[in-house]
C-alpha cells in the first residue's frame, strides 16, 4: 500500500455518509448514530447501506461494502461498524482509497476492497489510526464506538476535517483472507459468498474469469448442475434454476421467481465449479 | 388516458424521490440506488416507501403506491421497482400524473393508480419509454435496472429533466387487472386486497360506498360476522374483531390489540360481504 | 414540572425530526408521514428512530426516546406515535424538555423522560394540547394521527411555529409506571427492561448505583450467575455469559459473541439482582 495525500475538502454539495452495521433496525442504535452525526454537520446526507449484517460477520460486511461503494459519488465517506472487538485494542481508523473515505475498526471489514487495491499499482490509499479525542463524543463507552467514535469522525470528515489530523499512519491493517477461485485448466473452483434477499447464491467467480474462447458453460452447485449462462432471469421458466452474471459481476445462481438458496439448499462456503466447454466436445 | 404538457421542472425547495422496491433492507441494493441519485442530485431527499414488497409481487406494490403518492408534494418522483421482468422486452417507463412522476417497469405496478385515472375526466397523464442513454449509468446490467434505469432517470429528472427528453411517447400501458367490489342490491361483495403490518385486513370496499341510506351493516369475512361499524379501535374490547374505514378510505377488519389476519384467519383474496341493513329489519 | 417559556425558532441549519413508531417498515405508513412533513418543510433532515416497537408497547417506545434523544441537537423535534387509544379522548401533546420536542400522544410514552425530569429542579418543561386544525392534514382520520396530526405539528414545529399557536397548556400527564431499582444494604433488585437486537438483556439499574466501595459483585439473573463486571464484551471468552455497563450508562447481560437472550432464556421483566461484595467476605 502506498500512502498518498488526502484531497478531503468541503465543496458546495452536501457531502454524503454511509452507515453499514450490524445494529439492526428494531433499536435506536443507528438512530442514536445519526443524531450525532447531524449535530456535528446538519446538512450532510446519511444513507442507510444495511443494518442487517448478521451479528459480528465481518465477511458479509466487506462483501457489502466493496459492492456498493462504488456507486457513490467522490468524498462519500463510508462508515462500517461491525466490530466484535469493541472496547479491546483493535485499531479505529480512517482509511482513503481513491477519493473514498472508510471509517471502521481495523478488524478485516475492508478486506474485499484491499484486494482489489493490492493489485492495482495506480492506487491511492491513505490509513489514519482515530487518536485525536476532538473530533469523538467527549465520553466514550467501550461498547458502542459507532455512536461514540465513528459516527463523530464522520461527520468531523464530511466537514473537511484533514486525516492528518484525526491521528497518525497505520501501516499495516489486520487481513481478511477472502476466498478466490481455483483455475485449473478449463475448470474454475469458487464458492458461495452471499446469499441475497431473494435467496440468490452469489459466487466469487467474476465475469472476466468466464470471457474466452468458450462455446459453453457446465455449472455445478451442491448437485445442481446447469448447461448454461443466463442474460436474464426471464429467460428460463419460473421454478427452474439458472446461471447468470449477476449486479456485481459475479457469477450467480438463480430461480426465476424463487429462492435458489431454500429451493437448491444452498449457503455461503458452497462450492461453484464451472467448466468451459469447447464445442467439439460440449454434451447437452 | 389524455395526454397533457410535462409541468417538470426545477424549484427552489429541495426535490422529493421515493423508493417502493422488493429489494428487502439486507442487502445493499436500496442503498446503491441512493448513492447513484445523490451522485446525480446531491439536495434531493430521498424517501422510502417500503422496500418490503414480497418479492415480484406487482398487486402488493401497486396497492402501496396507490395509498401513498398522494400525502406527498406536487412534483415528487415516485420510483417503483418491482420488475420480475427486468432485463427482458418489457418496457421501462416515466408516467406523469396530475403533477406527480413514476419512474417503473411497465408492468402493471401502477394498476391501481391508472384505474383512478380512467375514470376523471380532467386528468392529465404523459407516459414515455425511458430511450435515452445518457440518463442511465453508462454500463447497464441485465439484473439490476433499479440502479443502472431507474434510479438515475429519477434523479436526472429531480434536475428538471424534461419527459420529451428521456423518450418517446407509450400508448397502451400494460393492464393490471384490479378487483372491483360487486354490488347487488344491498349486498357489497368485494375481497381483501392488503394485510398490514398490524394484521388488519383491508379490503376493496370503499367508504364512499357505504354511505347511503342504511340504519346499519352486516359484515361477513370467512365466517366472522360483524353487526357495526367502528368510529375508532377503541370502541371495541381488546381482542374483539371489529370493523372500521381505515386510513386509506377503505373498509378494513381489525382486532382491537391484536391480528386480524392471525386470529380470523385471514389472507389477500378472502372475499368479504358487507349488505346494508334497514331499521325495519335489522336483526343484532 | 415547572412551565417555562418556549425557545423554538426557526435557525440557519435544517431542523431535525425524529420518528419512533410500532408501524414496522413493510406497509408505507412511515413514508407516508414523511410525505406530509416534507410538504411542509422540504427541507429538513427526517430520522428514523425505529419502526420496530411491538405494536402498541408504550413501555418500549418510551425506553427507546429516552435512551436516543439527548444524542440529537437542541431543537430536534421527537415524533413518538405508539398510539393504542387512536380515535379516542386520549390528548394529543406537544412536550418541550430542555430544548427539545416531543410530539405524541399522552399515554406514557415520555415516561421514563419525565422520571428524569421529575427529580431535576432545573428542567423547563412545556406541554400543550394539539388543538389548532390549523397545523393538522384537513381531513384527520380515526385511525392514522400519524399520517394526520403527529407529521404536519411537527413539521409546522420545524418551522418554528410557537407552542403557544398549537394548543392550551396541559397540566397533568398520563402517569407510566417505571420500574425502578430496590436498594436494600449491598443488594440491588432491579429487572430486565429492554432486549436489544443482540440478545443483551438491559437492566434499569445504573452505573451511579454501583459506583462505591465495593470490591466486586455478585450478579443473578434468572439461575445466572456472574461474579464480575466486564469493562469489554471481548473480556470474556467467545460463549461465556457476562454483565457489563451498556452504552445507556445500566448494567446489562450479555454474552460474547451470542445472544443472552436465547442462551439464558432471559425476557423482559425478569428480575436482575447485583449484590455488592467487600474484599474481606468476597467468594469467588
Amino acid at each position: 500500500m502506498d500512502a498518498g495525500e488526502s484531497v478531503n475538502k468541503m465543496n458546495e454539495s452536501p457531502r454524503i455518509i454511509t452507515l453499514t452495521t450490524d445494529f439492526g433496525t428494531s433499536d435506536a442504535y443507528v438512530g442514536t448514530m445519526k443524531g450525532v452525526i447531524l449535530g456535528i454537520n446538519p446538512s450532510v446526507q446519511v444513507v442507510d447501506l444495511t443494518h442487517a449484517i448478521p451479528p459480528q460477520d465481518i465477511y458479509e460486511a466487506a462483501f457489502t461494502i466493496h459492492s456498493a461503494y462504488r456507486y457513490f459519488p467522490r468524498g462519500t465517506i463510508h462508515t462500517v461498524v461491525v466490530d466484535p472487538g469493541v472496547g479491546s485494542d483493535r485499531q479505529a481508523m480512517v482509511c482513503e482509497i481513491d477519493g473514498a473515505f472508510f471509517v471502521c475498526p481495523d478488524n478485516g471489514v475492508l478486506g474485499y476492497l484491499l484486494q482489489d487495491i493490492d493489485g492495482s499499482a495506480e492506487s491511492r490509499i491513505n490509513v489514519v489510526a482515530i487518536e485525536n479525542p476532538a473530533y469523538c463524543l467527549p465520553e466514550v463507552s467501550n461498547t458502542f464506538h459507532g455512536r461514540d467514535i465513528f459516527a463523530p469522525v464522520a461527520a468531523h470528515l464530511s466537514c473537511g476535517v484533514p486525516l492528518a489530523d484525526i491521528g497518525s499512519p497505520v501501516k499495516n491493517l489486520v487481513h481478511l483472507p477472502i476466498p478466490i477461485p481455483e483455475i485449473s485448466g478449463n475448470t474454475i473452483t469458487g464458492q458461495i459468498v452471499k446469499i441475497d434477499r431473494f435467496g440468490n447464491a452469489i459466487t466469487n467467480i467474476s465475469a472476466s474469469a468466464l470471457v474466452g474462447e468458450a462455446s459453453g458453460y457446465e455449472i455445478n452447485v451442491q448437485g445442481t448442475r446447469l448447461t448454461r449462462l443466463n442474460r436474464t432471469y426471464a429467460e428460463s421458466a419460473v421454478g427452474e434454476p439458472l446461471a447468470i452474471i449477476g449486479s456485481s459481476g459475479l457469477l450467480e445462481i438463480a430461480i426465476n421467481g424463487s429462492s435458489a438458496e431454500k429451493q437448491l439448499g444452498l449457503k455461503r462456503g458452497d462450492a461453484a465449479v464451472i467448466r468451459k466447454v469447447h464445442k467439439s466436445c460440449q454434451k447437452i
